[in-house]
């Protein structure tokens, strides 16, 4: 199998990731925090080493404002209610995954917040123009994913980052597609608040995501144990446990960490190249087939992230999923959580072929893609 | 280094468990429910095959009301706001864990709801007739623990039940400690939600929880991308998926369902009564042993899940853990996030000395220990 559909989640993930977790199953088996034994302690010392690593690699505000969670999604919704109260006004971009987009709507139905959306074109001045437009006296953030998750577009982190200090606004960054692709440095960008998962592009397993925060977030979603306080009947205020009740995931933390050093120790800058080497000369061939339709008038590596969305005329992009799944090609087709990128670019009926690299991929898995590709797309001719 | 902390976590985990994970990463690596192609599909199959079997070990209301989380506390936080609204009251009981108490105190505080605390004595009857006076006109949900995390207390679940139903309240039991180690049959006990964590007598890894139940949670605080229903703003009512938003972590799943089914192919009642044979040793020994304190006057299999809360005279909880640990026995001393629990039996200021055995542990294990305690114990006389 020719695996391209690593926006939902690296496959296969290196083996030191597996390595590192199993080692942890043996070294790390004890619950941290919670008794004073040798294991227990050691086990604590592997999760610390592990925010650590975090907070290093994202330029965080110290590795006590790195919490553990479940996943990217968890992690917002923990950010966004923890951090928005009854009467704010926040502003979204026109790429938000449902991720984003439930938590938020939700609050609004609620009666809780108001929000606007920020359309994102293809110019970098107007997105920011637009974004701009949005600011009222009350809102208290803005929430940008750093990369679509359906098209790729890398969004301009930095100056949205300089607009939202200078207006004092909030910023929270989605990093699900972003992180371990594009540098995500929340001191120097003016980030807030970043959301990762552990099992994209930072190739940690399932199960494991992170909160990264300057301490903005104040109420919690989810209370419990902690490990820390226990006669006090209100979940505890110091952070990182305010916002890790339960049982830690141990093992992926350790294969988090793992993966974090893996693609520091490379560099995201390579990784990036890399990636965008095949999906430029992905591109470039697709551009070439007729029938092929894609959503960019050119592969721009300063706004594109190393992934490519296509359809082929005539065909539901369900349908060319299929046809590739049958020749052993993994992408994803269909709609991508994502409705307000898919009206953005006007796929809300037909949906769009991802396809998505990790590091393993290679040319020649491109081109075999691209060899399929040309055979279904010239008998769609219209 | 014994280990006879197993009611934080099991350990060590079988090594069928630790396989299943294994084997998951190469075959189950892709994102269930999003793709289309054959692995992301083979993943959601083996997911789906892990709810069927957590239904029919607790006797629950079908696969569909199997929802996966990261870990119990995940899974109670759902499901006490996912049924609670505003102007419900609540009864918890005195044996309660602050993955209970913190949520509902919150919801308490914030006005939303009432509750009660009923307290569990050493006799049944007293229990229930102290749970049916807290029962008022509101009374939506009881919620209770199946086994004191602290003391090992095992609450008249069944009769629980009846009671609840009788009166048309929701019946929600904490599993935490009890689910492995003692029978847990939703609809036989009339158990309208359980939550249960992965990593403890389930025998699976940490970072795994679940929520069974009868449809009876309507409200989410978690919302996402569920794979389903992408053009849809608001969380997809459908269960499963309304209750897992994100990513699941597919390889503990598999690691569970290997778990549960070790457990039960064993057999729930061979493994309680193998591991009350080794706290029931140690009570027995441990009643002989001058200077040491014990809260149960005997050993009763019937209300007594094997594990042992015992302080040494003159001594704090945390001593007599440090003493045990620096002789490489793992046990959890202090508080155990269970304030409610230290009061009922009188151990808030020096916390108790927690024994939790698992399947693994050997009566050689409970005599080194004796051997220990009864040095240190000798020399408090008091």
């Amino acid at each position: 199998m020719i695996y391209f559909d690593n926006a939902a989640t690296t496959y296969p993930k290196p083996r030191e990731v597996i390595n590192e977790i199993n080692k942890a199953f043996t070294l790390y088996g004890a619950n941290p925090g919670r008794s004073g034994h040798d294991m227990s302690m050691n086990t604590a010392l592997a999760v610390y080493s592990a925010r650590e690593t975090l907070n290093t690699f994202f330029d965080g505000y110290g590795s006590e404002y790195v919490s553990f969670t479940s996943n990217c999604t968890g992690s917002l919704n923990m950010a966004i209610k923890g951090i928005l109260e009854s009467g704010d006004h926040v502003i979204i971009s026109s790429l938000e995954h449902n991720s984003v987009l439930r938590p938020v709507i939700k609050l609004a139905e609620q009666k809780k917040i108001t929000f606007s959306v920020f359309a994102v074109t293809h110019n970098e001045e107007e997105t920011l123009f637009n974004l701009k437009k949005e600011i009222k006296d009350n809102t208290k953030l803005i929430i940008t994913t750093a990369v679509s998750n359906v098209f790729g577009d890398i969004l301009p982190l930095e100056n949205i980052g300089r607009i939202a200090r200078e207006n004092n606004i909030l910023f929270m960054v989605d990093g699900a597609q972003g992180a371990g692709v594009i540098p995500i440095k929340m001191k120097q960008m003016g980030i807030n608040c970043l959301c990762i998962p552990g099992h994209k592009s930072l190739y940690g397993p399932m199960g494991i995501g992170a909160i990264l925060h300057d301490g903005c977030i104040k109420e919690t979603i989810i209370e419990g144990g902690t490990g820390t306080e226990s006669f006090n009947f209100n979940q505890p205020l110091a952070f990182p446990e305010r916002l890790e009740s339960g049982t830690l995931n141990v093992p992926a933390v350790c294969g988090l960490k793992k993966g974090v050093e893996i693609t520091s120790s490379y560099g995201v800058n390579n990784i990036f190249g890399d990636e965008s080497e095949l999906m430029e000369l992905m591109f470039n061939e697709l551009s070439g087939i007729r029938n092929i339709i894609l959503y960019k008038n050119e592969y721009n590596r300063k706004t594109q992230a190393p992934l490519i969305a296509f359809n082929v005329k005539n065909m539901h992009s369900e349908e060319v999923s299929a046809f590739l799944n049958s020749n052993s090609v993994a992408v994803r087709g269909g709609f991508h959580c994502s409705p307000l990128a898919h009206k953005t670019y006007g796929t809300e009926l037909i949906g769009a072929v991802r396809v998505s690299p990790s590091r393993f991929n290679t040319k020649k898995d491109v081109k075999y893609v691209i060899n399929l590709l040309q055979k279904i797309a010239k008998n769609k001719n219209v």
